[in-house]
């Protein structure tokens, strides 16, 4: 059944073609789908477009399609080119007219967009929720290794001792930043766009104010045209948000394929977390954190692909709109999928001892040599000179013991100072309601 | 000079790739890194790193490259391979070692940060600016038209009513949404960087949230490690906030570039907006348009090519990033421009009279027709069968007079609505300081 | 079974992770893995290291493998983490060591390498023959359309007289070397990896240009080292030539996407290839080309994302390479599915006729005046600004009679060129084998 | 002066926005402009479009041209907007109305078109012939060290023993394959589109394969609209190109920066291509080839850039075009620019001695060790689970004479295949002309 079925045959592969994997994304949106037509059908009885007894019964049916889905037990049949098909068909099969009468002043644009912005509102506050749950594990790593030196690096160079919990504590700090981008992308998908119909409204007396309060919106995408110009640019600046994190992710992915290797050394990834080489029995490959890492930086891509296939159309809907349920709901779930392995993997990475107690790591003392000749009122750059050359002509010993104390270095974490900015945001975000 | 000459000379094709356009480009941040510096020294003061003379002739000495920054005076000769060493230069000239005392407890490292992040959240707070000027010019437009029909397109086919009030509110409400992303690049610039050092702080006692209450910044980027992997993050959330605005502007820009067409003939760009052919008399192209169109495009790539450069590189100072102000500063200038042209030939253009009323668009009033019937008690189904039979037979007689009354509706276009969101953005946003 | 297996337990979540989707792209993968397993075992036994009793054995069971794969009942179990294992588990259970031995002087690396190698070496050779018969139908198109007249567009405005002849020959003459590129894919999946190992050879004396010879592949990529960067580089390569393709299609979909709206009505698609609209009965939409046009466009997307996911990884294997085949292999069936409907739908698309005689037309014969003007021997400058100011006072009159001469131009498709060009591409491209 | 001047000014700002950098851009496109349109003003005398002597007058005009640009005193003055409106303005400053009939049956569009078309062309085989002089390089440098170990790396681990020889001919056989891409973007600026006008075609009696023979394109680009239709897709083919060289490169860069950090010390920069740090004495930084890393990478995106300009347009000229000459054109030069430094900085590396002999990489031997047990009967399986074991268990002594036969190999580069390949590809690449 398809609703703008005017009885001509379309041919099968065509039909294929312009379905494409509707039915299986759109289960995605079925539960999305459902609150918006209750507060859709409420609204057009409280305006008099249908009667309360017909309210009534579209909110039982309603409530019928939202416990199925909850339960699991709701399909999309071959027969139904997509989920508003489905449900259609459900209230029409039940309650005749008034079934059909759901559809009053409503377009099949209005309605998917509707559905798709609460699926990406929801779906930024669950990703959020996760991201704060790993910044949490993070944090507590950062205490429990803060006294673990390593080189840190520059220019893939031993540069200055370093600590495990300033490593840690930095990816805490920058996932909690990466929520920035969340809450833009939060802020796109929290606009109403139920009403706009086509893209130009209707002349139906429909209260727009009142479906985008009963639905939970924070705002109303007032313009009718602007509300459908919605569409790709929630799934974008969702795509934005997934690839600023993912970035952050894929670095730290990275860094730990380092740090397994021979040459470094700094970590021991548990045996579950590694696989073989068929040729080679002493591999112990970090094929997990590869992987990660590969799918993080395959996901800074979908942005640009969204872009690709949304740019340079204008105004109005498009058909091109529909593949973006493809391109995107499949790295949406592998987003979650990572950030599951992740907090899963870190609480089991162990860290090796003594690593800046290595000769070849020497010389990452030299600045704290440095800092004691200044402190002995050797002006920096001449000190800097003197230590130089101590190196060139090998006759440099390295200054062990440091002591620093400013935030954020390697003996003062500010760890506080991190779990003081994580409660700040979780007080005014709007990504974590309640 | 470069500070870290070692007296072993450089191949001169070398040094020119390595410094590349770095002097041109650094004329960005000279004010930023000399605000960065002052603060930097009065910290130095206050912890007795440096005496409270030195401290004077530091701020004098700054203050004094302050105003000729301001009065365009301030070069960057070719004996420096950048502005910090131009900076440092003129200050150990002018005060011996007080000069060299500036870079205690500093790396080349926060510092270029520090000047980028300031540099960077200036320019989110000025592009804002302008954007929301945009926004008032678009509303005002809006008001100005609201009557003024079109037909509305979805798949690139007319298909109901529109309006230019409907229009040009669409894109004053698309360009105050696009801000949310300006915020989150304000988020990522509005974190202190200074005292990270080269990613692993220092052994000096100096006061990090001193410097970050005197710069300005808005909170600490606590952990050095984390500090430094802003660079980069910042550049790229700047390019995302650019790419969702240009992509905006972009569509403006085809919709104009497409009503301008002989076959649609909507609107009318004065003739100083427009150039014409070599060999065809006739024409009066739409060019700028369609460069504001080639050159969002082009905007929404930067991000990408700003990932491609940073992505897959560990934690820690990678010199890659120095090519980060070649590939964004250039984009954001030319953002700014674009606002500027669009802001110069938004109020000029002129809209055609009585489109709506050929007879090639008859068939947009079909929705109109059907909702009559509706409201003569039909079912929404059925009211649509027979105006399609109608349309098919040919007996189709558009149902012209419509009066819609919902919010972003042609004739309840809710622009005091719009100006209330601007207004609450603009109470509430960080973009907007004072 | 995973032939790495060293006994210990591997998370179950974790190896959901890391397996993907393995098994379902590594149906793809069967029929070539086969094919350069026969070669190998033959070559292990010239070489001396399996006896020639043990390669028949292998090659009976090749074979048999190879007959399921062409019947399809091949299937690749929950149990085997890959094809290869499933293979391998094949020839052992059924031939005991001779199977074990098939791996000798092999890694886990070439034998993948190997066999998406061959498969996109017969892809490129696939999409090429369907590609040159959409260039038949195109120049079968252009010769049926040749003196049907359109008005040709510059800046989205009728610019001059062009015609359906020189649109159609167009996109045949750019199909065709769009393949200049499917010959640069052609080439890297030419090379054959088998022998380099996990990319550094072995010390077996195995013979590598036998296995070249007998998989015939045009060329032997020699350096092992070298060998395994072919992973990825040919995937970005396919990658390449698809996005190039693409972008042809795409264009000519957003033409006659455009061509199908009321304001231009040049084409008329079958109603088996439009879709209606849910509330506007008129609606005949061009989804087909819409949808057409946004896969085209994502698959453009398609070489960014492989260069993300594979940029910046040091020479070796990176387990990151196992996701390109979630990024192509789907991507690659889209492309074939999409020259299908395209096949299926062109020669079904009408033209409608007299379309330059519509008076918004008239100016698109301003060249012809004026070119009537040279040739009674006005210099071009001045004949040019009397047919301007003709235009802009209104006593432009349109020179409708116009013959061309030239080769490309509409009197002139110069198609016999064309087609000389595609039969000298037929005898000379590898693509073409055969 | 703009020969599309109507007399109508255009406000200041705009021609600023709409000219850009073209005329600095265009010195680029000056010689092939001149080129071309020497062949075009024979053809015209052939045709009887101007006289024999007006061509004289032409022939010589742009020959003196021609010697300015080679003796690089051309210049385009403000007063111009491009270079052809400068080589117009010469042409009719000397010759009068001669020089005003070089404009006959030809347009701007297919001008400038034309003067890519053999710019692009030229640069890739310019391109070519320094790659092919670094794949020389690589093949010396691999012959030098051919014996020189080093560990091979798979998943960032030590796997097997491999050597400087295998890696400088992996790179060099990778440079050869990466010409390919350059070969189809020859194939691409090689079409002939002079004459197509604005893209269709003109009434002039023109001789389109006598002026594709005299500028020796090697294909003419029959259909007018296809020939306008190159305009952007040779740009992209080149970036293509580039983008592949690019990732070859980079991954060089990404390898030496690795090989040259303190925990794999694989090589040696020499100090001239190393810089310090302005805390750290120490550090002997490998920028030179962090940037050439980091400038390949965003090489890379230029293809996607250049993809988001032009796509979603449909057929015919737009003005989007021209930004395509700022988006490709530094990023051609940075190419050559990066081939030259590393043409410079390869003969200097300096390759450490007896790199596997060191404990920390004992274990790469495994697959020697247990083809020795092969050898002795054991079966591939089981002498992996053997010395699998003796690796966890702690008694495994390294197998370090091993002795390799096979093409590609250690102990066997196979130089002169290789070398034998670049033979071949110069004999028949239409990128080596003569």
């Amino acid at each position: 059944m398809k609703i703008w079925d005017k009885g001509i045959a379309v041919d099968k592969k065509i039909e294929q073609f312009t379905v494409g994997r509707d039915r299986e994304l759109d289960m995605y949106l079925a539960q999305f789908d459902v609150q918006a037509s209750k507060a859709q059908a409420s609204m057009l009885a409280q305006v008099g477009l249908i009667s309360a007894a017909e309210n009534e019964q579209l909110q039982q049916g309603l409530a019928e399609l939202a416990a199925q889905i909850e339960q699991g037990t709701f399909t999309i049949e071959e027969s139904f080119e997509d989920v508003h098909s489905k449900i259609e068909y459900y209230l029409t099969e039940k309650f005749g007219d008034a079934g059909k009468k759901i559809h009053t002043a409503r377009s099949r644009n209005d309605q998917v967009l509707t559905a798709i912005q609460l699926f990406l509102k929801d779906y930024a506050e669950r990703a959020a929720a996760k991201m704060l749950a790993l910044v949490d594990v993070l944090l507590r790593k950062a205490e429990q290794h803060q006294l673990d030196l390593m080189p840190g690096y520059t220019h893939f160079q031993a540069a200055m001792p370093s600590s495990f919990g300033l490593w840690f504590s930095a990816y805490a700090e920058h996932l909690l930043l990466d929520l920035a981008l969340f809450e833009a992308a939060h802020t796109m998908a929290d606009q109403n766009p139920l009403g706009s119909g086509a893209g130009f409204g209707s002349s139906f007396p429909i209260d727009r104010a009142q479906t985008t309060r009963e639905i939970g919106f924070g705002s109303l995408a007032v313009s009718s045209v602007g509300a459908q110009m919605l569409r790709g640019k929630t799934e974008k600046t969702v795509a934005f948000a997934l690839a600023g994190a993912a970035a952050t992710l894929s670095k730290m992915a990275y860094d730990l394929v380092l740090y397994n290797s021979q040459d470094l050394a700094f970590v021991e990834l548990p045996a579950a977390f590694t696989t073989g080489s068929s040729i080679m029995p002493h591999k112990k490959n970090p094929d997990v954190f590869e992987l990660i890492r590969a799918r993080c930086n395959a996901l800074q891509g979908v942005p640009n692909t969204i872009i690709l296939a949304t740019n340079n159309l204008p105004s109005g809907y498009h058909r091109d709109f529909q593949i973006l349920k493809e391109l995107l709901f499949e790295p949406l779930t592998q987003f979650l999928d990572i950030l599951d392995i992740v907090l899963f993997a870190l609480p089991e990475l162990k860290i090796k001892p003594n690593l800046v107690e290595q000769a070849k790591y020497d010389a990452i003392f030299t600045v704290e040599n440095i800092n004691q000749l200044i402190q002995a009122g050797v002006p920096f750059r001449e000190a800097y000179k003197q230590v130089g050359r101590a190196v060139e002509d090998g006759s440099y010993q390295p200054h062990r013991e440091f002591q620093t104390t400013h935030l954020g270095s390697v003996h003062n974490l500010g760890l506080a100072d991190i779990r003081s900015k994580v409660q700040q945001f979780k007080q005014r975000s709007r990504l974590l309601p309640g």
